[in-house]
C-alpha cells in the first residue's frame, strides 16, 4: 500500500545539506502536489553543530549523533551527505538499509565501492537506495538511463564527469595561465576544493563512470583494469599545440562494450575542436549515450554545486515519496551480469606526443627509429625551436597504433639523454 | 495492488508501429526484468491490413477495426499511432480512457489540442495517459521534466523541436541550394513527409512547445497569442548573410514566463554562430531548460524516426508496467494553473532586415526615415550592389526595438516603390 507520510533525516549539513534543507522547506506544497505524499524534515545531524549556517534549525531536530539516523524508529528516509567511501558514511548507509530505511546519497565514492552490496541490501529489505546526485548533479542521467531510455541497448557511455577539471582546462584554453595558477583560481571561485586531489587525478570521474557503466550495461560495478589519468600532467603548451592542430584538450570518462568485453578509461583526450564535447566548457558536465533504438543521445548541465545537487537529491526523494520500490540498478541483483573487462593496452589510438629535445643532429633519426621499432607510425611531425636555440620541441601525431606500443615508445624515448623533460603523450579521441 | 499482466493493442501500423511491435517482441524479457510485469502484444489494428510489412502478425491479433481497441475487455493498454487531432485518433483515445484503459500516444496534435480534457479523463478514471513520443522522440524531455527536474522552478524552456526544418536549414547552410531543392532532398531521404506543411509552417513545433510549456510551468495548455512562423520565407541569401554577420539561422520554439505572463513563440532566429543551439545540426532536436535550483540544463537527440520514437513509446509502456498511476501533467488537474499569455508585440528584439531596393538616390534616406519614425534604431547597415547595378540589397541589423515597431517598419517599407521584393525580417535571439 502506498505510504503517505515520510519522516526525513539529513545527515551532513555543509553547503549541500543546508541548501537541500531550505529547498525542501520551500517546496513542501509543490512536492505534495507531485507525489501525493507528505514529508517531514524531522531530523538533522552534523559533525559541527555550531557552525554558522544560512538556515535556522529548531533544537529538537538535532540528532545526538549520526547513528541515531539509523536507529530511531521515526525516520523513513535517510539522506547521507557526509561523503567518503568509509567511516561514518559507510556505517550510516549500511545500517540505514539494514534497518529498512530508504537512503538517498550523493556519495559516488561509496556507491562505486560498495554499490553492489548496498543494492542487494536494499533489495532484500525492500527499500529504495537512490543516488542521482552521485553522478553529475545537474544532469539527471541515472533516472534517464533507468526510465527514459529504459529498453535501449547501450553500447557506449562517455562524457565530461568532473566539473572542476573541465573548468581548469577551459580556463587554460582561454588564457596563458598554467595549471597551478588555474587551480588557485578555481579554488578562489569555489570550483575546486582546498584539496582537489580526486578531481585532478581522475579518481572522481573514475567512480562516476563505474556507476554509469554498471547502469548502462546492466552489470555489477566493475572496478578492475580501468585506466585512470588525471589532468595534472597537462601543460599550457600542450593546450596551445592542440589548438594549432585543430583540437581541444578534454578530460573524458569512457565506458564501452567491445566484443562483449567492458573497457573503462578516464584520461585527457585531444578531441576535434568542432566536436560537440569540445564545446562543453566551464563547470559543465555532459554525458553521451550511444544505443539502440535511440541512436546518439546527449545530456548536459552543471555538474556540481548546491543548486544542481539539490535538484538531483530532491528528484530522488520525490521518487521515494511517489511510492513503489525501485531497484537501485533498475533490475534485480540476481539478473545483473558480470562483464569481464579488458584494459586499453591492446586498443588502438592516434596520439599526440611532445618531446623537448636538445637541438643536435641525430635526434630526429633516433626518435623515429624508436617509434618505428615499436610499430608506431608518424602521421605528422612538427619541430619548433625554442627561443633558446639549443632546445627544440618536437610534436608527433601518430597514426592509430596499439596503446601498449605507444606507451612503450614514450617510455623508451624518456630514457634518452637528448630528452630534456618527461615526454608528454595524449590520446586523440575520434568522437 | 500492482498488476502483473498487461494486454497491449497497437493501433496504427506504419513505420513507427511496426518498429515498436518488433522492439517489444525482442525486449520481452528485458522489460520484465525492469518492470516486474509481463505484457502481451495481443492486438493490432491498421487501416491497411494487407500492406507489406517487415513484421509477421498472426491472424488472431488483428482487430476488426480500431474501435475494438477501446471496447474489448481484454485490452489494458492502447497505443495510439494513427495521428491527427481529430477523427479516429481522437475517438480512440477519448473512448479508451473512458473505458479505463491506459493510453500511450505519439500524437502531438491531439495532446496539444485536447490534452487538458484527456488529462482530466485519465485522472478521473485512474489510468495513465503517456505521451513522451509526442515531443522530440529521442529526447526523453517529458519524463525529465516530470521526474528528473521534479522540484525545479522553470522559467524558460526552448529549443529545436522540428527535425525536418532543422535538417533543411542545416543543408541550406552547408550548400548553395535553395529551400525548394532542399525540401526535395529531405523528402528523398525520408526526413520530410510528402506533405511537409506542418514542419515548414511551424505548427508542428507549435504543438510541441505548447505541451512542454504546460509541463514546465504546471499550467493548462495555452493555445492563445502564440506567434508562429515557419521556415518557408528563408532564402539562401539570408543564410549566407547570417554567416557573414557571425550568426546561424535556426528555427526555435520558445516558452517563458515574464512578470507572471506566458510568452510562447515559434519562429526562425538568428543565433550567434558559436552558441550551443547553433551547432545542433541535421535532424537533431535539442531542448534547453532554465530553472532553479538546477541552472541551465540541456538535452539533445534525434527528434523523430522509428528508432527514437520506439524508445520513447517503450519508456511510456514500461512506466505503466511498473505500476502506480502517474498524472499526465504530473500534478492533479485541480492544481494546474491558468497562466494568461501575452503576444510578442511589446517584446524587444534586435533584428535582421533585408531589403532588395532599386539603386537610386534617396532610397537610403527614405529607409532610415521610416525606421527612425518607428523608433527602430540602426546598429549596422550594409549595402551590397547586385551584379546588375541597378539593384542593391540592404541589410540592417537593428538595436533592440519593440517587436510591433519593427514589424510596422517592415510593413511600411514593403509598400515603397523602390522595394523590389517583400522585405525579410528575422529576430536575433541572444541565447
Amino acid at each position: 500500500m502506498k505510504k503517505f507520510n515520510f519522516n526525513i533525516a539529513i545527515v551532513g549539513l555543509g553547503n549541500i545539506g543546508s541548501n537541500l534543507y531550505k529547498h525542501l522547506i520551500l517546496n513542501r506544497k509543490s512536492i505534495y502536489k507531485k507525489t501525493n505524499s507528505h514529508f517531514y524534515l524531522k531530523y538533522v545531524s552534523s559533525k559541527n553543530k555550531s557552525k554558522k549556517r544560512k538556515i535556522k534549525i529548531p533544537k529538537n531536530q538535532w540528532l545526538k549523533n549520526y547513528s541515531e539516523a539509523y536507529t530511531k524508529k521515526d525516520i523513513d528516509i535517510v539522506i547521507e551527505l557526509i561523503g567518503g567511501s568509509e567511516g561514518a558514511a559507510k556505517n550510516l548507509v549500511f545500517n540505514a538499509l539494514k534497518n529498512k530505511k530508504h537512503v538517498v546519497t550523493a556519495n559516488k565514492a561509496l556507491i562505486s565501492k560498495y554499490g553492489d552490496t548496498l543494492s542487494k541490501l536494499a533489495e532484500k529489505n525492500n527499500v529504495n537506495l537512490e543516488f542521482e546526485a552521485a553522478v553529475a548533479g545537474g544532469v539527471p542521467i541515472i533516472r534517464t538511463i533507468k526510465e527514459g531510455l529504459i529498453t535501449n541497448k547501450i553500447s557506449k557511455i562517455y562524457g565530461i564527469l568532473n566539473g572542476t577539471s573541465n573548468f581548469i582546462l577551459s580556463v587554460m584554453s582561454k588564457t596563458n595561465l598554467n595549471l597551478k595558477d588555474v587551480i588557485k583560481k578555481a579554488q578562489s571561485l569555489g570550483y575546486a576544493e582546498s584539496n582537489p586531489k580526486s578531481d585532478l587525478d581522475g579518481t572522481d570521474a573514475e567512480s562516476k563512470i563505474q556507476i554509469l557503466s554498471s547502469l548502462a550495461f546492466q552489470s555489477f560495478i566493475n572496478r578492475s583494469k580501468i585506466n585512470v589519468e588525471g589532468i595534472e600532467k597537462i601543460d599550457q603548451v600542450d593546450i596551445k599545440n592542440a589548438k594549432i592542430l585543430g583540437f581541444k584538450v578534454k578530460h573524458l570518462a569512457i565506458a564501452e562494450i567491445k566484443n562483449n568485453k567492458l573497457i573503462q578509461r578516464v584520461h585527457p583526450c585531444f578531441v576535434k575542436k568542432d566536436s560537440y564535447i569540445s564545446n562543453i566548457n566551464g563547470v559543465l558536465n555532459a554525458v553521451i549515450i550511444e544505443g539502440l533504438p535511440i541512436g546518439k543521445f546527449t545530456i548536459q548541465g552543471e555538474g556540481a554545486g548546491p543548486g544542481p545537487t539539490t535538484s538531483a537529491l530532491t528528484s530522488d526523494i520525490c521518487s521515494i515519496l511517489r511510492g513503489n520500490i525501485k531497484l537501485p540498478f533498475s533490475i534485480p541483483n540476481s539478473k545483473r551480469k558480470r562483464i569481464s573487462s579488458i584494459d586499453i593496452s591492446e586498443e588502438f589510438f592516434s596520439s599526440y606526443i611532445r618531446l623537448d629535445v636538445k637541438d643536435k643532429t641525430g635526434v630526429l633519426s633516433s626518435i623515429t627509429k624508436i617509434l618505428s621499432k615499436n610499430n608506431v607510425s608518424v602521421k605528422r611531425l612538427i619541430q619548433n625551436p625554442y627561443k633558446s636555440k639549443k632546445f627544440a620541441s618536437i610534436i608527433i601525431i601518430s597514426h592509430r597504433s596499439k596503446n601498449t606500443n605507444i606507451e612503450k615508445s614514450v617510455r623508451e624515448l624518456g630514457k634518452k639523454k637528448f630528452i630534456l623533460n618527461k615526454p608528454k603523450f595524449f590520446r586523440i579521441e575520434e568522437i
